[in-house]
């Protein structure tokens, strides 16, 4: 049994080749170009499975399922990517597209950031929780909620877009055109802007004592931990796990940020933080999880 | 079968005597006094109990379970109101009391924004739906979530506090010790602090056109609107109902909220926002359906 999960992302396709225990068992990535159209990038992919199996000694006759995860929003139910702007997709039926080059394979697309607290979940740091809560920090936020065991995908099965509650009524403009959303002020894209050079540079900056970077970060970590202390208002998870760029900045920003969040939260609970585990697995990962589940 | 449900607010304590259909049979209040110690005010529910059950010809024994509902934090498995600040109660153990009282009679504690949420959920504007949000609006802002057909306590138990996420991280201060939480930007409150008048008062006179109230109602629906369009990002749910005083503005208030929340919101879907149904039977009838489930 052999199971292959994709993560369509604005820069790179990846690719992962899983067995029926989900050990990953080789992996491909290549470029996303905005440029092609979507019959490319699903030739693209057709062609990053048809390596990996043959690579394995695999032939698409011992293909169980692929998993697609992607950036934007999902019609999980009928796979369809509805809208990914960062992709250029709209309305792109991938999961018909997978199954007429792949027939008689089971196709299930989900959003990526869904896909990565599966991964979590199931194999990172949300393991053994039954409520728990992943953010994505990088250009954008998003992340996903584990609710009584399982991914919540809302209530109409619209998906979980923290990255779109609203932090400061009167902030800065959003892509979604409402104003201080906590992507606004949580995300790399606002130390950027802070800093005027790459969250890295500015994080790195700070954790050698610069006082221009450190002064960014300690409002970096005000907005992020108000945010989260949001979040334990409404879910009062049992941990919460830090993913994409800017999680690689660790304990220097677990630490402040769960001390912060201690703090501002509602309910008096050690809320902890932690980094996410599956990296740049993740997709892949979430996305076989997915189609197995 | 007969059930008694109370409600234990800041002004009033309620009662009221159930059938097993919980059809409402009958009903009394009193006022809660703050500088009455906690005894007293268990013996003044005892004697509404006894009142209830006499005034309809039935025993002590003929009572099979008691629901209480309490403003504050709760912990639900222990039965005690945990912190209730207009009550004056911290770490009331309501349930032994009540046992004490009642031996043999099942007694359950809940937070009343919790029980209200239940009662719309089992009896009132929630009514079929698997997932949908109370929101009661007051002198503060509460709520209730249900999720996948049952009432949301938090991961931890510790409840639903949708009036302390933060709408404003540059706001005035919140009880809470934080700024902008929802609570402080959409309560009565906030009317009665703009409009230096109460809230009712504000509202009629914005639906006569008086050109001031119209401008702070209008301020309000934006508000409120941002904060509930933050809530559909995470819940996506099919409905939302409006409790508390404010939610007598009636359609004055849902309908231009709607038109907001839709406009706002992240997930396009027709959000629809309706007034709670319950009213002032909300948190007895919520107590006695939680003593029940």
């Amino acid at each position: 049994m052999s199971l292959i999960g994709f993560d369509i992302g604005g820069t790179y396709i990846k690719a992962g080749l899983f067995d029926g225990d989900l050990v990953l068992l080789a992996k491909k990535s290549a470029s996303f170009i905005k440029e092609k159209t979507y019959h490319n990038i699903i030739m693209i992919m057709c062609g990053m499975a048809d390596e990996l199996l043959s690579l394995n000694g695999q032939k698409k006759e011992d293909l169980s399922a692929i998993g697609v995860a992607s950036a934007g929003a999902v019609d999980v139910e009928n796979g369809v990517v509805l809208k990914a702007h960062n992709l250029g997709f709209y309305n792109v039926p991938v999961r018909k597209e997978l199954e007429g080059r792949f027939p008689g394979t089971p196709v299930s697309v989900i959003n990526d950031a869904a896909a990565a607290t599966l991964a979590e979940y199931k194999k990172g740091a949300l393991q053994g929780c039954k409520n728990a809560l992943l953010l994505t920090l990088g250009t954008g936020v998003g992340g996903g909620a584990i609710i009584k065991g399982e991914l919540w995908r809302g209530g109409n099965g619209q998906g979980f877009e923290p990255g779109h509650i609203t932090l400061d009524i009167n902030g800065p403009l959003c892509t979604c055109g409402n104003r201080g959303c906590i992507e606004t002020l949580c995300s790399a894209s606002w130390i950027e802007k802070k800093g005027g050079a790459d969250a890295k540079t500015v994080i790195e900056a700070a954790k050698k004592g610069d006082a221009g970077s450190l002064g960014i970060f300690r409002e970096y970590i005000e907005n992020l931990s108000t945010a989260i202390a949001s979040l334990t208002a409404i879910f009062d998870p049992e941990i919460i796990a830090l993913g994409g760029g800017l999680s690689l900045a660790g304990e220097f920003l677990f630490k402040p940020a769960s001390e912060k969040v201690r703090e501002k939260s509602f309910f008096k609970y050690p809320y902890k933080i932690v980094g996410a585990k599956t990296g740049n697995d993740a997709g892949i990962t979430g996305a076989v999880i997915f189609v197995c589940s």
